[in-house]
């Protein structure tokens, strides 16, 4: 199947006089996750990983992912033609060196500009270049003239994000935003990424799996605010509310308008990171470009007080259900029947049972056993298992509640843990505790701190593939930047107070099982240490929820790391506790006796 | 004074037609420590630290530096009427911020093209374009018009560098950088940068205080290999050694064989960030250029096993000059008399008494109390205190052997420390030791290991403004890249078997006393938990040198750290006694008894 889609490919390669052809796993606004119609690089490749770049040229093909997929990729790779290229494995050449070996001075490579980033398209250009090589754009994507059953544009409706939940009103965003125009000279932003313009005009809709964003653009100047999304989103209550702040057209008319603004040739802030190639290609004859990193990412990964209390009110009703799917599971295991595929449709039953929930906030990973070695497997009717009570199970979740993201991690023996899965069990909870127990100065970056939690695993000659943390948004996008706690993501980019992050070490032994406890964490200053010249900040956990106590080694443990644990639990049981009765009730008492 | 050399430039400013100039820290081969005929800066602005660019407007001027020299910069620049700015605190705007406020659109920035890399400049323009300020080459330094007397070329005889300390022939090590040449498709590659060169060729000269180099360019082709340095530094012995493997050229000679080499056209190979601008000037017109950091880096930061034995042994013998001048300093001070710069004296004597020793890798940083808060201070006629048998003294000092350099810090107390003092060393001592101890997978980048040794002062509230630890090379810059422990240097550098790192944290608090305790280390594989798909590396200390132990707390340090350290100080006492007698010996006997 697969390897005919690939030659089909190659004609329309030859047709078009291209020696390579790259699909990219992204879309027109760098999205993570994708409309079906925009998932191309699934379509033709079979790899269905959220990321992974393919390369085809007339007689080979790769494909380039990171440590989350290795083994997905490895499997879904199978006799497909494909090769695999383990991206920050030794001696694994990048996308660009092994075009660079397949290709010879001359020869193009061709691109859909709609779905590189101006930033990506042009280090990969210059790489290019190097051997003589030129990338080529074409307008109408290959893999669209060649996938005939293609989906069609998703027609979710537009939702207004009231400020109750949102914490600021759009005019004071763009106010803020305009500020940040001026002080740079521009005119002009434009903004491309679905959660920077849902945030900015406190909308969501349902365009996209997990992530509550609508398909659009946005152009913003010192005088109007225009939004383009397909006209059919648009209700009248939404229209109306939106009246006199925001302009709307449709989706299509983009380009157009992208055209009339450089009539009058302003100065254009666009996010090289953000932006297409080809909007950069429409832009550039007329108008001065600045390229620098939307204002609107700090603005919306720094959550305001609203914010963060609803993120909390959230995560007591997410607690709530996440306790009730543990008492369930513990006691419906030994019964049989259950399977990584119903524990996960139960877990949702549970959190729908909760006030303002919305919808998951990705596909939940259910892993059993060597399931759970697979860092982002996701159960499907292929390989879904049943659970028995013996082994361990790593059941990572997350939920979209109207006031809150929710991201959780929870690792539990069905049966008798062995010593080696309680020792590694405990390594990797004593990286989350020493994460989360961190006091740092301000102007920290979180990728100073991914060693605290690599650490007690680096200690024994083990480590996870994986960041340690990343940046989630307020009922939005479950990964979100530009922060991270992690060795190659978000270097250098500081912990702000109000950032929130997820703390999620692991332990994945192939073959054989998966560890990850994951809490979501927030930025807060450091009251005690903190002095005028020297600021200091720390976490504050907002995850509710046991962590399984049978699979601790307490003697691995410092009496720092027992008294944070039981704190936590005391808390997790505080705050739960008026919210669960009978069984439930007795068992979150027991879960989170002290150790 | 300073006023009125900045008044005299901004006359020739005018002159010049641009409305601001930049005098850099550097050279013409990227150099951190100058010959004095290229110490513009320092010349002009009175500021004597080895980092801090100056700007200087029509009626306004400022000067960037590093934490290390914050202090010493705001002493300095006292009524210089130049403003200093702190790089890195929050809210301090970079340079070229400043400019762009500074200046309006149409005005030009002038610079010497020779004294910036070519990197630095690119990122310059491209800011400085966003204000339509322009960039202006200006080939005779303002500043050298201004001075005077300014010093002429150094003309130190260069020295050959024998394969029984470099450990590699000339030959090998040109073969290993064609290699890289051939598989970049380049004939042809740039050699700027006064260590590389040194390595390269096996040569060493005294043309810059504490750098055993020789100031030159080098040209190597797939043929040839050419250096381009003064007449008179060539000795007959050099000649008649290198001939047939390296052409020599006199300094000046160098443009012109760059303008010859451009008439074939050829693909050159240039590392961005150590050629300066005014090569890529003269090659761009003729020439493909292809900017990559030049493998000669790595070649020289990953050092071979002779390199490796002459490391030891170069620090068996200056943990002997140490430990007799720490001996003889206990002994000294309650005499009465002796300063910050009799004890830098008394410890170079004590180190020229070892065979293969050749001069000090750098000023001695002797810091007594206040003085040692201050990062960098190097004692002077007008600062130096003498030392009383009370408080602490921070001592940091190396030299250049044949076999190798060193560079180690010991703090230690003259009289009876505070608990605070106590406390705050303990913190440092912990850190860097938990430093020392980590074991760490391949591919681990120095960056990620900074904040191991930062933890046990955040825990407190406290920090230190300087990255963790530096490279050093094998009898050659007492600074070297590529890696780094650091927040700020060398990020996404693996630490590479046979890299040589220095692990030093501190603490210092302003205005009363400097910790620091610095030692070098080597990394190693860790033989028992490498395994075929995951190798793993740890570190081995190369410094013998006993560390004061009535300034531990040892109540802070965990049993794990209280063995490394008296196991450490076994070491020390093993290796270094052969080598003493009487007295000394026994004080090194009771200075390492175990904790």
């Amino acid at each position: 199947m697969t390897r005919q889609k690939i030659e089909s490919l190659r004609a329309l390669m030859k047709k078009n006089n291209i020696q390579a052809y790259l699909v990219f796993s992204t879309d027109p606004h760098q999205s993570e996750y994708l409309p079906q119609m925009w998932e191309r690089r699934k379509w033709i490749s079979g790899f269905t990983g959220s990321a992974g770049d393919l390369a085809v040229t007339a007689d080979d093909a790769g494909l380039w992912t990171d440590s989350r997929y290795f083994l997905q990729a490895e499997q879904e790779l199978q006799n497909s033609g494909i090769r695999l290229f383990k991206i920050g494995l030794p001696d694994v050449p990048t996308l660009q060196e092994w075009l660079a070996k397949k290709l010879k001075a001359g020869d193009s490579v061709g691109i859909d500009p709609k779905v590189i980033s101006y930033g990506e398209s042009q280090k990969l250009e210059a790489h290019l270049k190097e051997w003589k090589i030129s990338l080529k754009s074409i307008e109408t994507n290959l893999v669209d003239q060649l996938w005939e059953d293609r989906p069609g544009f998703p027609g979710a409706p537009i939702t207004l994000h009231p400020v109750k939940y949102a914490g600021e009103p759009i005019e004071s965003k763009l106010e803020r935003l305009r500020e940040k125009m001026r002080d740079e000279n521009t005119s002009v932003h434009i903004l491309t990424t679905l959660d920077s313009i849902a945030w900015l005009f406190n909308i969501r809709s349902r365009d996209i799996e997990f992530n509550p964003v609508a398909i659009a653009y946005a152009i913003i100047t010192n005088k109007k605010a225009m939004m383009f999304t397909p006209m059919n989103k648009i209700t009248k209550e939404v229209r109306s509310q939106l009246d006199g702040i925001v302009d709307i057209f449709g989706y299509d008319d983009f380009e157009e308008e992208l055209q009339r603004i450089g009539e009058t040739s302003p100065k254009v802030w666009l996010d090289p990171n953000a932006v297409n190639r080809r909007i950069v290609d429409l832009l550039r004859p007329k108008c001065e470009l600045l390229f620098k990193q939307s204002p609107v990412i700090l603005f919306k990964a720094i959550k305001n007080e609203v914010e963060l209390a609803g993120l909390k009110s959230a995560h007591i009703r997410d607690g709530v259900a996440m306790t009730k799917f543990l008492h369930w599971l513990e006691n419906a295991v030994p019964r049989g029947g259950e399977t990584e595929l119903s524990t996960a449709a139960k877990a949702e039953e549970f959190r729908k049972e909760q006030p303002l929930y919305q919808m998951p906030s990705f596909a939940t990973i259910a892993g059993y056993n060597e399931h759970g070695a697979i860092v982002h497997y996701e159960p499907s009717e292929e390989t879904n298992v049943e659970l028995k009570p013996e082994g361990i199970f790593l059941f990572d979740s997350g939920a979209q509640y109207l006031d809150g993201t929710t991201d959780i991690t929870r690792t539990v023996a069905l049966g008798t843990p062995t010593a080696e899965q309680k020792e590694l069990f405990t390594r990797v909870l004593k990286g989350h505790i020493q994460l989360a127990m961190t006091r740092f100065p301000r102007t920290t970056a979180g990728n100073q701190l991914d060693t605290i939690a690599r650490k007690p695993l680096w200690d024994v000659g083990l480590n996870y593939g994986h960041g340690t943390g990343h940046g989630i948004g307020s009922y939005l996008n479950v990964h979100e930047g530009p922060h991270a706690i992690s060795f190659y993501r978000g270097i250098g980019v500081p912990l702000e107070e109000g950032m929130v992050i997820s703390n999620e070490p692991g332990y994945y032994k192939s073959g054989d099982y998966g560890i990850r406890i994951e809490n979501l964490i927030v930025t807060v200053e450091d009251r005690e240490f903190s002095s005028p010249d020297s600021e200091f900040y720390k976490f504050e956990t907002v995850t509710l929820c046991p962590i399984d106590t049978r699979l601790i080694e307490k003697s691995l443990l410092s009496e720092i790391e027992i008294g944070f644990f039981n704190e936590y639990h005391r808390t997790v049981r505080e705050l739960l506790s008026p919210h669960l009765e009978g069984d439930v009730l007795a068992w979150l008492h027991k879960a989170t006796e002290a150790i």
